[in-house]
């Protein structure tokens, strides 16, 4: 376990003050840009979209038109904050600081990246002598004012001359921090913190539709949130994001039954199975975001038409043939 | 909604000041005594174990020897709260009650009864003109000190009678306490909130022990829960009682996998089934906690018993038969 606060004899810039670049400049690099340069770091940042440039230079950061620029505006060692999105965007990216880049500078995959991915880019960097961290970052459009929860894996030389930096995103006191591993590791505990997000969301999701669909109470959903975020065993953050849903909107207006997923439920799922670790919750979980954008699935198609076979039972029309 | 603070017409003693009766000197009744106490009210409490009553009486409490006692150390209109296990205990203690209190007095059942019993016990008490709440309690044994989470059912009169003692007992600040709906509601509400509480220890658990299983980290997971109780998506007092533990005993040692419940989440998922409304991870929640107290179950043996059948695979001896 890293040592929060411990001193690194190569520092990103002057004392506790960095110079990094930031790629990336969407909701999430963006706002910890921002977080960063409050904190008096000094960012070099870079987004395809102009306009995102342009706005974070009013900002207070540095903005630059390519990946060239923004890495010759950085001294040796240098070291790059990557928030683009997992999958492609990441890939080119990290290649072409690859090519950009020296031995002794830093890559900062803070992206959802699935682990495997971060455990390769670390060796395909390691080739050319460039130090990889990959940071799980949660905390959301929160993290701005909050502060992000940081689970750091890679080289302990990296994670220490980045430290001023990831204390500065991280929340007040040194806490919400650590380095968890070797390269990959960091990925990996927030590919699993991903999955058990899912799970509580779905708990708290069936608890609130049982009530909903209660045959002799009334339950104002919204107060019993809000009840249960005080003094009770389930009280928590998600609870409070639930209360403030429920309480601007009741009925749940204009929202759609219809949940996405962006990968690490489906990653922690394969995890489970590689390893054969029951995770039955997890698994629900991801499922039911699945069946939340089925409108007419085959298998209940067919459930009823098996019914139908065996024991005459009626079938109804389905939504499409009801509407023509 | 039951608007917290309105002033009562009828109280339960003078101003804010209530006298009541607790019946129940277990962990929680005791401790609920001593909120009470130390918020300046006067309570009479009994419990079949005298070293129980001995025990609040030096707290501060007036410690009686019966239910008749207890009765009879109250002023009209009386209110006694019943803080026993749920079943025959509470049954036994409110029929007990109902002959001895009058009309206009009132009976409030703290513990964790089935919701249709407190239908029943609220009809039955109202033939005779006495007053039910049902409270579902949440807090544990952080209540003495955080407050108590309570979501209240019953006779309005009856709950701004109270709502001094309510307060008291709640966190500080009006909040965690509401009055959720008629006789029921209470308890209704608390059985979805334990049920929700399985599904979320459930996606922790399953988290963890994900993680533990690794194959390409050697993740210390209390430093991981430790790091999840600051900025991110998951943190939660439930997370904060995980990172205590796991820093106490990383390795769990001297605790059975065994994992008990008390009929909430059973009577949820119950409900569930009664309303034809899906809770794949509240049921699985439960249903992981009965194959925790299962050694050897009979679907394994035959799953293996029909992997050779069909497949000639083999089949391993029974734990007992390796013993022997």
């Amino acid at each position: 376990m890293a040592k929060i606060g411990t001193r690194n004899t190569e520092r990103i810039g002057k004392d506790a003050i960095l110079k990094l670049g930031m790629v990336g400049l969407g909701r999430m690099g963006a706002n910890m840009t921002l977080r960063l340069v409050r904190g008096g770091h000094q960012i070099v940042a870079y987004d395809p979209n102009p306009d995102a440039v342009s706005a974070i230079e009013s900002n207070g950061a540095i903005g630059v038109n390519s990946l060239n620029d923004l890495v010759n505006r950085l001294s040796i060692p240098r070291a790059v904050w990557v928030m683009v999105p997992a999958g492609d965007p990441t890939e080119t990216t990290i290649h072409s600081l690859s090519e950009l880049l020296s031995a002794g500078d830093i890559v900062i995959d803070g992206g959802n990246a699935f682990y495997k991915d971060s455990i390769r880019r670390a060796d395909q960097l390691e080739e050319k002598g460039i130090r990889f961290l990959d940071v799980g970052t949660s905390g959301g459009i929160w993290g701005l004012e909050s502060g992000y929860c940081l689970m750091v894996g890679g080289e302990e030389s990296a994670y220490n001359a980045l430290l001023p930096a990831l204390q500065t995103l991280a929340p007040i006191g040194g806490v919400g921090l650590g380095h968890v591993g070797p390269a990959g590791a960091g990925h990996f505990v927030k590919m699993v913190h991903n999955a058990v997000e899912y799970g509580l969301m779905q708990a708290y999701a069936e608890g609130f539709e049982l009530m909903s669909a209660s045959d002799k109470f009334d339950i104002n959903l919204g107060q019993v949130a809000d009840i249960w975020r005080h003094g009770s065993v389930v009280r928590s953050w998600l609870l409070d994001l639930t209360a403030q849903a429920l309480q601007e909107n009741p009925q749940l207006q204009d929202i759609r039954a219809f949940v996405e997923d962006t990968g690490e439920g489906r990653w922690a799922v394969q995890e489970s199975v590689d390893l054969a670790v029951p995770v039955p919750v997890i698994a629900a979980s991801l499922q039911a975001r699945f069946r939340s954008r089925q409108e007419e699935p085959i298998s209940a198609k067919l459930l009823a038409a098996l019914r139908k076979g065996f024991g005459g039972h009626q079938v109804l029309k389905s939504n499409r043939e009801r509407q023509e």
